[in-house]
């Protein structure tokens, strides 16, 4: 560490690098609680490209370990720390580099948060689409290091598909810029998709030019109680199989609606099976055509309302969830699962019958329109034998999600949490591909080492 | 040849195997008439995953070099045979293996054409957006191996957007499934985009699996005269400034315009700068809306249709360009480059400058809502001095669109053809590593060298 510090200090100001152990385990953790975090040597924040370099050819040459971090909102370990390494720190490049309102498309640094992103481009009529939940907190250059999803993507797709292109800087201490700077391009290979996801484990990212959308006009909403489950997968293949277009496709199972309405009362119906909630725009079509597909496929009660404010109150349950959870005191582990659009009444029944097996209180919402459910695991830490329970419930729906053909990681990525299961999702000759992938891009394996892979 | 061709017949069909001169010849150039084939030693026509691996082994194991070939529709030599390969043609492997409306995606076999792509889905009423030219030929495959673009990408995007996972063998014999199969997947490392526009450099695709639309309506369409080709620039920009969505936005510069009109007289204005044709959907905005953006900015003549068949009227001048070229008699090389949306007018008048400096015919006609342009040289390939002037000139076309911050290869792909230029848009750091990754997945060097890189 001696040697690392003193490398650090001979290339970048002192004021980008902290040793004080507080301030280092600060930016030493996700929001994984499950995932053990090391102990961190050192904590470096760069403010420009140079100094990335700086810090990555400083680790190389003493041997450290590097472990990237964007805003630490992730949720599955991929920037907890690991025992005596460097944490580079991007919050602090966070700038606009360019916003292109010609050809729709910015540059940004990595540590511009999310929100911050869509609203400067708002101000030049552009609007970024994938909105995570930690859209408030979370950075760019996470999202994209975790292939970030949301609730939109089920009309506008994730993280990925607004990448055109990266800055990176390589575990070598050479910056590459991946992609295209026009609106096609087919001179080279393109690396960037590689990146998209990685999770560190190839380069650090230090610039992202975006594909923008011109801002769509407000939603109209619509919510549909369902007393079966079937019946609410019934209208979800309705509205895809005649074509539909809806732009948020939330659904909430019973548990969810029950702990909602216990600690913020709304007049919810806790005996409903589902609760599916719905924007879309006029221009893809009316939202009455959202409503009767509810309505002709059983739904028990069936709402809609153009009014954006009534629209937003509509949605107010499915944003209170967490809140909700987080009033029990209890620890929260949400999990990550999809599968097709037509298996998400299946798979909400599994995940039911495995809550009710062990007993244990998951509640379960989800990204309908993407086959996207996050079972919630709401559990005593301290009890190991709640804590034994959930390990094997967090597996049996992983399981269970795999026989449906499915993802064990549809939005927050692999971090150290999933790591063991990737070999049950990806065959053996594929994933020794990716991991001579990371070996070539990385072959000291000093980036991240031991996540998504 | 005696090694490979014994090793084929033990591993294939006998019907698969091709070695007649004429037969293997016919299979051994795509449409780049610039660029030199070699004289393949075998072609095989494989009609499954297994044989595709079956002939890969046989190749390897014999030190052959494979070249994979779609429908040789291609521009730049990437599917041109060399010397003593063995030619793989994907064109029996043409069916639909599955058409997903429920979460609107499907998989193909590689050989199956775009445009019977688009009418197998078109029954689920679904749309497979990109629309390279040749879409009546070419194959998925090769739209995937070139990142194939087209007319409907400035709403829609290209290839690359739509392909959400690959099949794909590897030199080693290895088979894998990249991507996702289901709509958010963020599970092991996505290899998916190193091999979209790779062009058979990586790997021979067996299967694609596509992300679909739901059909949209018809287009409304509207088209502009400009006696100024920076009025037309400012139109442009104005219409992508204001939020406005083309979902067609081509341009034809004077020297095309006076070519289609004098192969087929249809009343163009001759005097004309340029030719701006355009349309979009209802749902995006009125067509008056782009009409009255080109009124605005100068346009001398300005007319707009809603019905569908005006429209495709109206559309008529640019699918004749190269129909009128080639009523010339004489060889034909589009040039594919692009830049930024606000310098298509400076490019345009660069290259008409070019074509002056140099008395050459360089008509040009280009996807404007892409910056993409397509100057066609039309030339005598039997003059050698006109053959030495025009590849001086399409030189300088590539010299010039990089100093416009633009790319040398927008959606034809570099193949042979380009090949020598791309060091002039990659840097040598970033061409290093993609020319590593290359040999990660190709070791000895057998697949398709000497092209793309």
């Amino acid at each position: 560490m001696a040697d690392l510090l003193s490398e650090l200090a001979s290339r970048l100001p002192s004021d980008r690098i902290q040793t004080d152990p507080d301030v280092v385990a600060a930016y030493s953790q996700d929001r994984a609680i499950f995932e053990p975090a090391g102990t961190a040597a050192i904590l470096v924040s760069p403010r420009s490209t140079e100094e990335v370099v700086a810090a990555v050819n400083a680790a190389r040459e003493t041997g450290a370990i590097i472990v990237p971090r964007g805003a630490g909102t992730g949720l599955t370990g991929a920037a907890n720390a690991i025992d005596g390494c460097l944490m580079i720190s991007l919050h602090n490049m966070n700038q606009v580099v360019e916003i292109d309102p010609i050809n729709r498309m910015c540059r940004v640094q990595p540590g511009l948060v999310n929100a911050n992103l869509k609203s400067a481009v708002a101000e030049h009529g552009l609007y970024y689409p994938p909105d995570p939940a930690s859209l408030d907190m979370s950075s760019i250059g996470g999202n994209v290091a975790t292939n970030a999803g949301g609730l939109c993507c089920v009309k506008y797709g994730v993280t990925r598909d607004y990448v055109m292109g990266l800055e990176v800087v390589l575990a070598s201490g050479e910056v590459i810029r991946t992609g295209r700077k026009t609106i096609k391009s087919t001179t080279g290979l393109d690396l960037t998709g590689l990146f998209v996801g990685s999770e560190g484990i190839l380069g650090i990212i230090t610039e992202v030019t975006l594909k923008l959308e011109a801002t769509p006009p407000e939603p109209s909403t619509a919510v549909a109680y369902f007393a079966d489950l079937a019946d609410a997968g019934r209208a979800i293949v309705a509205i895809f199989e005649d074509g539909l277009q809806p732009t948020v496709m939330e659904i909430m199972d019973q548990g969810s609606i029950r702990i909602v309405e216990q600690h913020f009362p709304m007049d919810l119906d806790t005996e409903a099976a589902c609760l599916l909630l719905m924007q879309s725009l006029e221009e893809d079509q009316p939202i009455e055509e959202l409503a009767k597909r509810c309505a002709a496929n059983g739904a028990t009660f069936v709402h809609h309302a153009v009014d954006p404010v009534e629209g937003e109150m509509l949605l107010e349950a499915r944003r209170k969830v967490w809140p909700s959870a987080e009033k029990l005191g209890k620890s929260l582990l949400p999990e990550d699962v999809a599968v097709g659009r037509e298996k998400i009444p299946d798979l909400l029944a599994a995940i039911v019958a495995i809550a009710d097996k062990h007993n244990l209180v998951i509640p379960t919402i989800g990204h309908a329109g993407d086959g996207n459910l996050h079972p919630l695991f709401i559990f005593d830490e301290n009890d190991p034998d709640e804590l034994a329970l959930i390990k094997v419930a967090f597996e049996e729906i992983l399981t269970v999600t795999l026989a449906m053909g499915g993802t064990i990681a549809a939005e927050h990525g692999v971090g150290t949490l999933k790591r063991q299961f990737v070999s049950k999702e990806i065959d053996p000759v594929h994933l020794a591909l990716m991991r001579s992938v990371k070996v070539l891009f990385d072959p000291s394996s000093m980036m991240n080492p031991g996540k998504k892979l």
